[in-house]
Protein backbone atom coordinates (compact mmCIF):
# COMPACT_ATOMS: atom_id res chain seq x y z
CA UNK A 1 0.00 0.00 0.00
CA UNK A 2 1.07 3.65 -0.74
CA UNK A 3 1.57 5.82 1.93
CA UNK A 4 3.03 8.98 0.31
CA UNK A 5 4.06 11.81 2.27
CA UNK A 6 2.94 14.95 0.38
CA UNK A 7 6.25 16.98 0.56
CA UNK A 8 5.55 20.88 1.71
CA UNK A 9 6.96 24.38 0.98
CA UNK A 10 8.93 23.97 3.94
CA UNK A 11 10.92 21.34 5.71
CA UNK A 12 11.86 21.60 9.43
CA UNK A 13 15.73 21.62 10.17
CA UNK A 14 18.04 21.59 12.92
CA UNK A 15 20.53 24.37 12.50
CA UNK A 16 23.34 25.93 14.30
CA UNK A 17 23.45 29.88 14.68
CA UNK A 18 26.26 31.99 15.05
CA UNK A 19 25.88 35.53 16.06
CA UNK A 20 28.82 37.70 16.89
CA UNK A 21 30.45 35.27 19.52
CA UNK A 22 27.86 33.22 20.43
CA UNK A 23 26.44 29.75 19.25
CA UNK A 24 22.87 28.17 19.53
CA UNK A 25 21.58 25.31 18.34
CA UNK A 26 17.96 25.88 17.02
CA UNK A 27 14.97 24.50 15.27
CA UNK A 28 14.53 26.36 11.11
CA UNK A 29 12.56 25.87 8.27
CA UNK A 30 14.32 25.42 4.71
CA UNK A 31 11.81 26.12 1.71
CA UNK A 32 11.50 22.47 0.12
CA UNK A 33 13.37 21.81 -3.33
CA UNK A 34 12.13 18.84 -5.08
CA UNK A 35 12.38 17.65 -8.63
CA UNK A 36 8.81 17.61 -10.75
CA UNK A 37 8.39 15.26 -13.79
CA UNK A 38 5.88 16.56 -15.95
CA UNK A 39 4.48 13.98 -18.80
CA UNK A 40 2.90 14.57 -21.20
CA UNK A 41 -0.38 12.41 -23.09
CA UNK A 42 -2.69 12.84 -25.62
CA UNK A 43 -5.00 10.70 -27.96
CA UNK A 44 -3.62 7.55 -28.90
CA UNK A 45 0.36 8.28 -27.94
CA UNK A 46 1.87 6.65 -24.69
CA UNK A 47 2.91 9.03 -21.99
CA UNK A 48 6.25 10.56 -22.28
CA UNK A 49 8.60 12.92 -19.98
CA UNK A 50 8.23 16.40 -21.19
CA UNK A 51 10.61 17.97 -18.66
CA UNK A 52 11.84 17.97 -14.67
CA UNK A 53 12.43 21.20 -12.53
CA UNK A 54 13.65 21.36 -9.67
CA UNK A 55 10.74 23.01 -7.71
CA UNK A 56 9.38 23.90 -4.31
CA UNK A 57 5.97 21.56 -3.94
CA UNK A 58 2.65 23.29 -3.68
CA UNK A 59 0.52 24.26 -6.70
CA UNK A 60 2.14 21.72 -9.02
CA UNK A 61 -0.53 21.66 -11.51
CA UNK A 62 -0.27 25.16 -12.24
CA UNK A 63 3.37 24.73 -12.47
CA UNK A 64 3.35 21.55 -15.08
CA UNK A 65 0.29 23.76 -16.58
CA UNK A 66 2.08 27.30 -17.19
CA UNK A 67 5.32 25.72 -18.06
CA UNK A 68 3.54 23.82 -20.73
CA UNK A 69 2.24 26.79 -22.07
CA UNK A 70 4.94 28.79 -22.10
CA UNK A 71 6.76 26.12 -23.71
CA UNK A 72 3.91 26.44 -26.88
CA UNK A 73 3.12 22.62 -25.63
CA UNK A 74 -0.66 24.07 -26.23
CA UNK A 75 -2.11 27.45 -26.79
CA UNK A 76 -5.63 27.22 -25.01
CA UNK A 77 -6.79 25.59 -21.77
CA UNK A 78 -9.41 24.11 -23.82
CA UNK A 79 -6.87 21.75 -25.37
CA UNK A 80 -6.14 20.35 -22.15
CA UNK A 81 -8.04 17.16 -20.96
CA UNK A 82 -7.07 16.57 -17.29
CA UNK A 83 -3.69 17.74 -15.22
CA UNK A 84 -3.36 15.34 -12.16
CA UNK A 85 -0.64 13.64 -10.48
CA UNK A 86 0.82 10.18 -12.21
CA UNK A 87 -0.72 7.03 -10.94
CA UNK A 88 2.08 5.15 -12.42
CA UNK A 89 2.19 1.55 -10.35
CA UNK A 90 6.07 1.73 -10.67
CA UNK A 91 6.19 4.99 -8.54
CA UNK A 92 7.30 4.93 -5.07
CA UNK A 93 5.24 6.43 -2.47
CA UNK A 94 8.15 9.02 -2.42
CA UNK A 95 7.79 9.57 -5.96
CA UNK A 96 3.92 9.94 -6.21
CA UNK A 97 3.47 13.56 -5.67
CA UNK A 98 6.70 14.21 -8.01
CA UNK A 99 5.25 13.46 -11.22
CA UNK A 100 2.56 15.60 -12.89
CA UNK A 101 1.02 14.17 -15.96
CA UNK A 102 -1.45 16.77 -18.60
CA UNK A 103 -3.12 14.79 -20.99
CA UNK A 104 -3.74 16.72 -24.11
CA UNK A 105 -7.10 16.56 -26.01
CA UNK A 106 -4.83 16.01 -29.20
CA UNK A 107 -1.09 16.60 -30.50
CA UNK A 108 1.48 19.22 -29.15
CA UNK A 109 1.43 22.24 -31.14
CA UNK A 110 5.12 22.38 -30.61
CA UNK A 111 6.98 18.96 -29.22
CA UNK A 112 10.44 18.05 -29.44
CA UNK A 113 11.68 14.45 -27.91
CA UNK A 114 14.46 16.12 -26.56
CA UNK A 115 14.22 17.02 -23.07
CA UNK A 116 14.42 20.81 -23.27
CA UNK A 117 17.50 22.67 -22.90
CA UNK A 118 18.99 24.18 -19.30
CA UNK A 119 17.25 27.02 -20.81
CA UNK A 120 14.82 27.81 -23.38
CA UNK A 121 16.78 28.79 -25.34
CA UNK A 122 17.52 26.91 -28.30
CA UNK A 123 19.61 29.57 -30.11
CA UNK A 124 23.19 30.12 -29.84
CA UNK A 125 22.80 34.01 -29.98
CA UNK A 126 20.52 36.37 -28.92
CA UNK A 127 18.97 36.79 -32.23
CA UNK A 128 18.55 33.53 -32.32
CA UNK A 129 16.87 33.33 -28.88
CA UNK A 130 14.20 35.86 -29.61
CA UNK A 131 13.00 34.09 -32.94
CA UNK A 132 12.83 30.99 -30.72
CA UNK A 133 10.42 33.25 -28.38
CA UNK A 134 8.14 33.62 -32.28
CA UNK A 135 8.55 30.06 -32.75
CA UNK A 136 6.90 29.11 -29.74
CA UNK A 137 3.55 31.86 -30.79
CA UNK A 138 4.51 34.66 -29.10
CA UNK A 139 3.94 38.23 -31.24
CA UNK A 140 4.14 41.80 -30.94
CA UNK A 141 1.40 43.54 -28.95
CA UNK A 142 -0.09 46.59 -29.57
CA UNK A 143 1.84 49.84 -27.25
CA UNK A 144 -0.63 51.71 -25.44
CA UNK A 145 -1.02 53.14 -21.90
CA UNK A 146 -1.33 50.59 -19.62
CA UNK A 147 -1.13 51.33 -15.73
CA UNK A 148 -0.10 54.15 -13.80
CA UNK A 149 3.43 54.77 -13.40
CA UNK A 150 3.29 55.29 -9.23
CA UNK A 151 0.64 52.32 -9.28
CA UNK A 152 3.21 50.28 -11.09
CA UNK A 153 6.20 51.71 -8.64
CA UNK A 154 4.25 50.13 -5.68
CA UNK A 155 3.16 46.73 -6.74
CA UNK A 156 6.78 45.14 -5.12
CA UNK A 157 5.42 46.64 -2.09
CA UNK A 158 1.49 44.84 -2.84
CA UNK A 159 3.13 41.69 -3.74
CA UNK A 160 5.35 41.34 -0.39
CA UNK A 161 2.16 41.92 1.13
CA UNK A 162 0.93 39.05 -0.57
CA UNK A 163 3.51 36.70 0.17
CA UNK A 164 2.96 34.29 3.26
CA UNK A 165 5.78 31.71 3.38
CA UNK A 166 8.53 34.44 2.80
CA UNK A 167 9.10 35.37 5.90
CA UNK A 168 9.85 31.57 7.29
CA UNK A 169 12.79 30.84 4.51
CA UNK A 170 13.74 33.75 3.29
CA UNK A 171 14.26 31.35 0.38
CA UNK A 172 11.33 31.82 -2.08
CA UNK A 173 11.37 33.71 -4.88
CA UNK A 174 7.78 35.34 -5.53
CA UNK A 175 5.57 36.51 -8.79
CA UNK A 176 2.17 37.91 -9.20
CA UNK A 177 -0.43 39.05 -11.50
CA UNK A 178 -1.87 42.26 -10.71
CA UNK A 179 -4.62 44.55 -12.71
CA UNK A 180 -4.63 47.87 -13.72
CA UNK A 181 -5.85 48.84 -10.65
CA UNK A 182 -3.37 47.25 -7.87
CA UNK A 183 -5.47 44.27 -7.02
CA UNK A 184 -3.53 40.93 -6.55
CA UNK A 185 -5.06 38.67 -8.96
CA UNK A 186 -2.58 35.81 -8.11
CA UNK A 187 0.67 35.43 -6.15
CA UNK A 188 2.86 32.31 -5.98
CA UNK A 189 6.36 31.24 -4.79
CA UNK A 190 9.05 29.17 -5.95
CA UNK A 191 12.54 28.21 -5.07
CA UNK A 192 13.15 29.12 -8.80
CA UNK A 193 11.28 32.24 -10.10
CA UNK A 194 10.68 31.39 -13.12
CA UNK A 195 8.64 28.45 -11.54
CA UNK A 196 7.05 31.15 -9.62
CA UNK A 197 5.69 32.88 -13.17
CA UNK A 198 4.83 29.55 -14.46
CA UNK A 199 2.68 28.95 -11.39
CA UNK A 200 1.08 32.41 -11.79
CA UNK A 201 0.38 31.92 -15.29
CA UNK A 202 -0.47 28.41 -14.83
CA UNK A 203 -2.81 28.80 -12.35
CA UNK A 204 -4.71 31.54 -14.17
CA UNK A 205 -5.22 29.16 -17.26
CA UNK A 206 -6.65 26.34 -14.92
CA UNK A 207 -9.43 28.98 -13.64
CA UNK A 208 -10.14 29.90 -16.87
CA UNK A 209 -9.00 33.16 -16.12
CA UNK A 210 -7.96 36.37 -17.92
CA UNK A 211 -4.04 36.85 -17.99
CA UNK A 212 -3.35 39.74 -19.47
CA UNK A 213 -3.73 42.71 -19.69
CA UNK A 214 -2.13 42.83 -15.85
CA UNK A 215 1.25 43.50 -14.99
CA UNK A 216 3.21 40.67 -13.80
CA UNK A 217 5.44 41.67 -10.64
CA UNK A 218 8.81 39.63 -9.53
CA UNK A 219 11.01 39.71 -6.41
CA UNK A 220 14.26 39.14 -7.79
CA UNK A 221 16.12 39.95 -11.15
CA UNK A 222 14.89 39.61 -15.02
CA UNK A 223 16.11 36.97 -17.08
CA UNK A 224 15.27 35.76 -20.54
CA UNK A 225 13.41 33.14 -19.84
CA UNK A 226 10.67 35.41 -17.71
CA UNK A 227 10.26 38.40 -19.96
CA UNK A 228 9.63 35.08 -22.89
CA UNK A 229 7.13 33.64 -20.34
CA UNK A 230 5.35 36.71 -20.42
CA UNK A 231 5.43 37.42 -24.21
CA UNK A 232 4.00 34.23 -24.95
CA UNK A 233 1.16 35.04 -22.60
CA UNK A 234 0.58 38.19 -24.03
CA UNK A 235 1.12 40.15 -20.50
CA UNK A 236 1.97 43.89 -21.24
CA UNK A 237 3.91 45.09 -18.20
CA UNK A 238 6.87 43.31 -16.45
CA UNK A 239 7.44 45.03 -13.04
CA UNK A 240 11.01 43.96 -11.36
CA UNK A 241 12.89 44.11 -7.59
CA UNK A 242 15.79 43.63 -9.24
CA UNK A 243 17.96 44.24 -11.73
CA UNK A 244 17.51 43.29 -15.91
CA UNK A 245 19.71 41.41 -18.65
CA UNK A 246 20.69 42.41 -21.97
CA UNK A 247 18.49 39.56 -23.99
CA UNK A 248 15.35 40.65 -21.42
CA UNK A 249 15.27 44.12 -22.30
CA UNK A 250 15.52 43.45 -26.21
CA UNK A 251 13.21 40.44 -25.84
CA UNK A 252 10.75 42.88 -24.34
CA UNK A 253 11.61 45.59 -26.61
CA UNK A 254 10.69 43.14 -29.70
CA UNK A 255 7.01 42.25 -27.72
CA UNK A 256 5.83 45.13 -27.09
CA UNK A 257 6.28 44.46 -23.20
CA UNK A 258 7.24 47.29 -20.64
CA UNK A 259 10.20 46.35 -18.23
CA UNK A 260 10.91 48.16 -15.16
CA UNK A 261 13.18 47.20 -13.03
CA UNK A 262 15.06 48.06 -9.53
CA UNK A 263 11.68 49.02 -8.54
CA UNK A 264 12.36 50.29 -4.91
CA UNK A 265 10.27 52.88 -2.80
CA UNK A 266 10.15 55.84 -5.03
CA UNK A 267 12.57 54.82 -7.97
CA UNK A 268 11.92 52.52 -11.34
CA UNK A 269 14.08 52.32 -14.03
CA UNK A 270 12.60 51.62 -16.84
CA UNK A 271 14.40 49.53 -20.13
CA UNK A 272 11.69 49.49 -22.74
CA UNK A 273 8.12 50.88 -23.92
CA UNK A 274 7.75 53.84 -21.37
CA UNK A 275 4.73 54.72 -23.21
CA UNK A 276 2.78 51.64 -21.20
CA UNK A 277 3.03 54.18 -18.60
CA UNK A 278 0.40 56.72 -17.79
CA UNK B 1 34.17 37.81 -43.97
CA UNK B 2 33.63 37.26 -40.75
CA UNK B 3 33.90 40.37 -38.43
CA UNK B 4 32.81 39.22 -35.05
CA UNK B 5 31.65 41.32 -32.27
CA UNK B 6 32.83 39.92 -28.97
CA UNK B 7 30.37 39.93 -26.53
CA UNK B 8 31.25 41.79 -23.88
CA UNK B 9 29.66 41.12 -19.53
CA UNK B 10 28.09 44.26 -19.92
CA UNK B 11 26.17 46.29 -22.53
CA UNK B 12 25.18 49.85 -22.77
CA UNK B 13 21.39 51.02 -22.96
CA UNK B 14 19.06 54.33 -22.70
CA UNK B 15 16.80 53.80 -19.81
CA UNK B 16 14.20 55.59 -17.96
CA UNK B 17 14.32 56.86 -14.80
CA UNK B 18 11.34 57.67 -12.32
CA UNK B 19 12.51 59.55 -8.80
CA UNK B 20 10.06 60.52 -6.42
CA UNK B 21 8.31 62.74 -9.25
CA UNK B 22 10.95 63.77 -11.27
CA UNK B 23 11.61 61.07 -15.06
CA UNK B 24 15.14 61.29 -16.40
CA UNK B 25 16.71 59.72 -19.38
CA UNK B 26 20.42 58.29 -19.53
CA UNK B 27 22.34 55.48 -20.67
CA UNK B 28 22.68 52.83 -18.15
CA UNK B 29 24.28 49.17 -18.33
CA UNK B 30 22.76 45.97 -18.12
CA UNK B 31 24.74 42.73 -17.45
CA UNK B 32 25.05 40.47 -20.76
CA UNK B 33 22.89 37.36 -21.41
CA UNK B 34 23.70 35.54 -24.15
CA UNK B 35 23.24 31.55 -24.96
CA UNK B 36 26.71 29.43 -25.09
CA UNK B 37 26.31 25.98 -26.68
CA UNK B 38 28.96 23.92 -25.38
CA UNK B 39 29.96 20.90 -27.79
CA UNK B 40 32.16 17.78 -27.13
CA UNK B 41 34.24 15.51 -29.40
CA UNK B 42 36.79 12.74 -28.55
CA UNK B 43 38.91 10.64 -31.10
CA UNK B 44 37.04 9.51 -33.97
CA UNK B 45 33.83 11.03 -33.03
CA UNK B 46 32.43 13.57 -34.71
CA UNK B 47 31.40 16.89 -32.54
CA UNK B 48 28.17 16.91 -30.85
CA UNK B 49 25.97 19.39 -28.66
CA UNK B 50 26.42 18.51 -25.09
CA UNK B 51 24.42 21.23 -23.85
CA UNK B 52 23.15 25.23 -24.58
CA UNK B 53 23.08 27.60 -21.25
CA UNK B 54 22.30 31.31 -20.71
CA UNK B 55 25.38 33.42 -19.81
CA UNK B 56 27.05 36.56 -19.26
CA UNK B 57 30.06 36.03 -21.59
CA UNK B 58 33.73 36.22 -20.40
CA UNK B 59 35.55 33.39 -19.14
CA UNK B 60 33.49 30.85 -21.06
CA UNK B 61 36.37 28.11 -21.82
CA UNK B 62 36.15 28.16 -17.96
CA UNK B 63 32.75 27.97 -17.67
CA UNK B 64 32.28 25.01 -20.11
CA UNK B 65 35.15 23.23 -18.04
CA UNK B 66 33.70 23.54 -15.47
CA UNK B 67 30.15 22.51 -16.46
CA UNK B 68 31.15 19.21 -18.17
CA UNK B 69 33.32 18.75 -15.38
CA UNK B 70 30.05 18.81 -12.57
CA UNK B 71 28.23 16.55 -15.13
CA UNK B 72 30.80 13.97 -15.03
CA UNK B 73 31.94 14.35 -18.52
CA UNK B 74 35.53 13.90 -17.85
CA UNK B 75 37.33 13.37 -14.08
CA UNK B 76 40.76 14.80 -14.68
CA UNK B 77 41.54 17.87 -16.74
CA UNK B 78 44.65 15.60 -18.46
CA UNK B 79 41.61 14.12 -20.58
CA UNK B 80 41.01 17.56 -22.07
CA UNK B 81 42.78 18.17 -25.02
CA UNK B 82 41.43 21.77 -26.06
CA UNK B 83 38.76 23.93 -25.06
CA UNK B 84 38.28 26.44 -27.98
CA UNK B 85 35.80 28.97 -29.36
CA UNK B 86 34.20 26.91 -32.36
CA UNK B 87 35.46 27.69 -36.04
CA UNK B 88 33.11 25.84 -37.85
CA UNK B 89 32.34 27.60 -40.90
CA UNK B 90 28.41 27.68 -41.05
CA UNK B 91 28.49 29.74 -37.54
CA UNK B 92 27.58 33.72 -38.49
CA UNK B 93 29.95 35.95 -36.94
CA UNK B 94 27.46 36.74 -34.27
CA UNK B 95 27.07 32.91 -33.01
CA UNK B 96 31.15 32.96 -33.10
CA UNK B 97 31.52 33.84 -29.53
CA UNK B 98 28.75 31.52 -28.35
CA UNK B 99 30.03 27.93 -28.79
CA UNK B 100 32.68 26.48 -27.38
CA UNK B 101 34.13 22.80 -28.34
CA UNK B 102 35.42 20.80 -25.51
CA UNK B 103 37.66 18.03 -27.61
CA UNK B 104 38.10 15.52 -25.03
CA UNK B 105 41.26 13.04 -25.38
CA UNK B 106 38.45 9.77 -24.78
CA UNK B 107 34.65 9.60 -25.01
CA UNK B 108 33.30 10.84 -21.92
CA UNK B 109 32.66 9.05 -18.80
CA UNK B 110 29.08 9.78 -18.69
CA UNK B 111 27.39 10.81 -21.33
CA UNK B 112 23.98 11.26 -21.95
CA UNK B 113 22.38 11.89 -25.68
CA UNK B 114 20.03 13.58 -24.32
CA UNK B 115 20.42 17.39 -23.48
CA UNK B 116 20.56 18.32 -19.78
CA UNK B 117 17.19 18.72 -18.10
CA UNK B 118 16.68 22.02 -16.89
CA UNK B 119 18.51 21.83 -14.20
CA UNK B 120 20.97 18.51 -13.20
CA UNK B 121 18.49 16.31 -11.31
CA UNK B 122 17.17 13.17 -13.40
CA UNK B 123 15.62 12.12 -10.17
CA UNK B 124 11.65 12.74 -9.55
CA UNK B 125 12.45 12.54 -5.71
CA UNK B 126 15.17 13.88 -3.95
CA UNK B 127 16.62 10.96 -2.42
CA UNK B 128 16.90 9.92 -6.30
CA UNK B 129 18.45 13.66 -6.73
CA UNK B 130 20.94 12.71 -4.03
CA UNK B 131 21.32 9.15 -5.88
CA UNK B 132 22.26 11.26 -9.05
CA UNK B 133 25.37 13.22 -7.71
CA UNK B 134 26.90 9.59 -6.58
CA UNK B 135 26.88 8.48 -10.18
CA UNK B 136 28.37 11.38 -11.13
CA UNK B 137 31.56 10.38 -9.34
CA UNK B 138 30.79 12.53 -5.85
CA UNK B 139 31.93 10.34 -2.50
CA UNK B 140 31.35 11.53 0.85
CA UNK B 141 34.38 13.88 2.46
CA UNK B 142 35.47 12.60 5.52
CA UNK B 143 35.03 15.45 7.56
CA UNK B 144 37.38 17.50 9.59
CA UNK B 145 38.20 20.97 11.07
CA UNK B 146 38.90 23.15 7.84
CA UNK B 147 38.35 26.41 8.54
CA UNK B 148 38.04 28.97 11.43
CA UNK B 149 34.52 30.06 12.00
CA UNK B 150 35.18 33.71 12.29
CA UNK B 151 37.12 33.84 9.07
CA UNK B 152 34.10 31.71 7.45
CA UNK B 153 31.92 34.95 8.32
CA UNK B 154 34.03 37.43 7.01
CA UNK B 155 34.33 35.42 3.03
CA UNK B 156 31.19 37.52 2.17
CA UNK B 157 32.88 40.89 2.36
CA UNK B 158 35.62 39.70 0.68
CA UNK B 159 33.99 38.00 -2.09
CA UNK B 160 32.38 41.65 -2.28
CA UNK B 161 36.01 43.16 -2.92
CA UNK B 162 36.44 40.96 -5.13
CA UNK B 163 33.73 41.55 -7.43
CA UNK B 164 34.39 44.73 -9.76
CA UNK B 165 31.35 44.67 -12.69
CA UNK B 166 28.87 44.35 -9.60
CA UNK B 167 28.90 47.70 -9.35
CA UNK B 168 27.83 48.97 -12.61
CA UNK B 169 24.83 46.56 -13.61
CA UNK B 170 23.85 45.14 -9.83
CA UNK B 171 22.81 42.36 -12.39
CA UNK B 172 25.18 39.49 -11.47
CA UNK B 173 26.02 36.48 -9.23
CA UNK B 174 29.50 36.32 -7.81
CA UNK B 175 31.33 32.79 -6.47
CA UNK B 176 34.74 33.01 -5.45
CA UNK B 177 36.78 29.92 -3.99
CA UNK B 178 38.97 31.16 -0.96
CA UNK B 179 42.13 29.69 0.87
CA UNK B 180 41.65 28.29 4.85
CA UNK B 181 43.53 31.90 4.99
CA UNK B 182 40.86 34.11 3.68
CA UNK B 183 42.94 34.12 0.46
CA UNK B 184 40.58 34.78 -2.99
CA UNK B 185 41.82 31.85 -5.16
CA UNK B 186 39.21 32.98 -7.75
CA UNK B 187 36.37 34.88 -8.21
CA UNK B 188 33.91 34.91 -11.54
CA UNK B 189 30.73 36.45 -11.81
CA UNK B 190 28.25 35.67 -13.97
CA UNK B 191 23.80 36.12 -14.81
CA UNK B 192 23.30 33.06 -13.51
CA UNK B 193 24.88 31.75 -10.03
CA UNK B 194 25.69 28.04 -11.09
CA UNK B 195 28.14 29.83 -14.22
CA UNK B 196 29.76 31.48 -11.46
CA UNK B 197 30.43 28.38 -9.69
CA UNK B 198 31.27 26.29 -13.07
CA UNK B 199 33.70 29.45 -14.01
CA UNK B 200 34.92 29.21 -10.34
CA UNK B 201 35.72 25.36 -10.75
CA UNK B 202 36.70 25.17 -14.48
CA UNK B 203 39.00 28.05 -13.88
CA UNK B 204 41.34 26.16 -11.63
CA UNK B 205 40.76 22.97 -13.61
CA UNK B 206 42.11 24.93 -16.81
CA UNK B 207 44.98 26.53 -14.86
CA UNK B 208 45.74 23.04 -13.42
CA UNK B 209 45.52 24.28 -9.81
CA UNK B 210 44.11 22.71 -6.32
CA UNK B 211 40.42 22.98 -6.00
CA UNK B 212 39.95 21.56 -2.75
CA UNK B 213 40.23 22.31 0.20
CA UNK B 214 39.12 25.31 -0.05
CA UNK B 215 35.56 27.19 0.61
CA UNK B 216 33.44 28.39 -2.18
CA UNK B 217 31.33 31.67 -1.30
CA UNK B 218 28.34 32.30 -3.31
CA UNK B 219 26.68 35.84 -3.47
CA UNK B 220 22.79 34.31 -3.28
CA UNK B 221 20.83 31.25 -2.41
CA UNK B 222 21.87 27.99 -2.42
CA UNK B 223 20.19 25.29 -3.87
CA UNK B 224 21.11 21.64 -5.22
CA UNK B 225 22.76 22.60 -8.33
CA UNK B 226 24.88 24.40 -6.45
CA UNK B 227 25.85 21.65 -3.56
CA UNK B 228 26.17 18.82 -6.69
CA UNK B 229 29.24 20.42 -7.80
CA UNK B 230 31.06 21.54 -4.91
CA UNK B 231 30.69 17.89 -3.99
CA UNK B 232 31.82 16.33 -7.51
CA UNK B 233 34.78 19.01 -6.71
CA UNK B 234 35.50 17.62 -3.57
CA UNK B 235 34.92 21.68 -1.75
CA UNK B 236 34.26 21.01 1.80
CA UNK B 237 32.93 24.33 3.04
CA UNK B 238 30.28 26.29 1.16
CA UNK B 239 29.24 29.81 2.28
CA UNK B 240 26.26 31.90 0.95
CA UNK B 241 25.10 35.28 1.93
CA UNK B 242 21.04 33.84 1.25
CA UNK B 243 18.97 30.75 2.35
CA UNK B 244 19.60 27.03 1.22
CA UNK B 245 16.66 24.40 0.25
CA UNK B 246 16.07 21.73 2.01
CA UNK B 247 17.56 19.58 -0.55
CA UNK B 248 21.08 21.49 -0.90
CA UNK B 249 21.06 20.57 2.70
CA UNK B 250 20.66 16.73 2.52
CA UNK B 251 23.41 16.59 -0.23
CA UNK B 252 25.61 18.59 1.87
CA UNK B 253 24.56 16.28 4.65
CA UNK B 254 25.36 13.26 2.25
CA UNK B 255 29.10 14.50 1.09
CA UNK B 256 30.52 15.87 4.00
CA UNK B 257 30.11 19.74 2.90
CA UNK B 258 29.82 22.12 5.66
CA UNK B 259 27.32 24.18 4.49
CA UNK B 260 26.77 28.03 5.89
CA UNK B 261 23.84 29.84 5.08
CA UNK B 262 22.33 33.79 5.79
CA UNK B 263 26.55 35.31 6.61
CA UNK B 264 26.05 38.71 6.75
CA UNK B 265 27.86 40.61 9.21
CA UNK B 266 28.35 38.52 12.36
CA UNK B 267 25.32 36.13 11.61
CA UNK B 268 25.99 32.59 10.25
CA UNK B 269 22.98 29.98 10.09
CA UNK B 270 25.44 26.21 9.86
CA UNK B 271 22.82 23.18 7.85
CA UNK B 272 25.72 20.68 8.09
CA UNK B 273 28.72 19.36 9.27
CA UNK B 274 29.83 22.70 11.91
CA UNK B 275 32.49 20.22 12.67
CA UNK B 276 34.19 21.57 10.16
CA UNK B 277 34.50 25.06 11.79
CA UNK B 278 37.03 25.77 14.40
Amino acid sequence: MKTARRPGPTERVRVREWQGDGVTVREDRLATEEPLEIRLSWPDAPARGFVTTMRTPGHDFALATGLAYSEGVFDSIDNVRTVAYCTDVNLLPEQEYNVVSIDLAGPPIRWSDRTLAMTSACGVCGKQSIDAVFDIGAAPQPVEPTIDARLARSLPDRLREAQRIFDSTGGLHAAGLFDADGTPLVVREDIGRHNAVDKVVGQRLLDRARIAPAALVVSGRLGFEIVQKAAVARIPVIVSVGAASSLAARVAETFGVCLASFVRGERMVVLSHPERLR
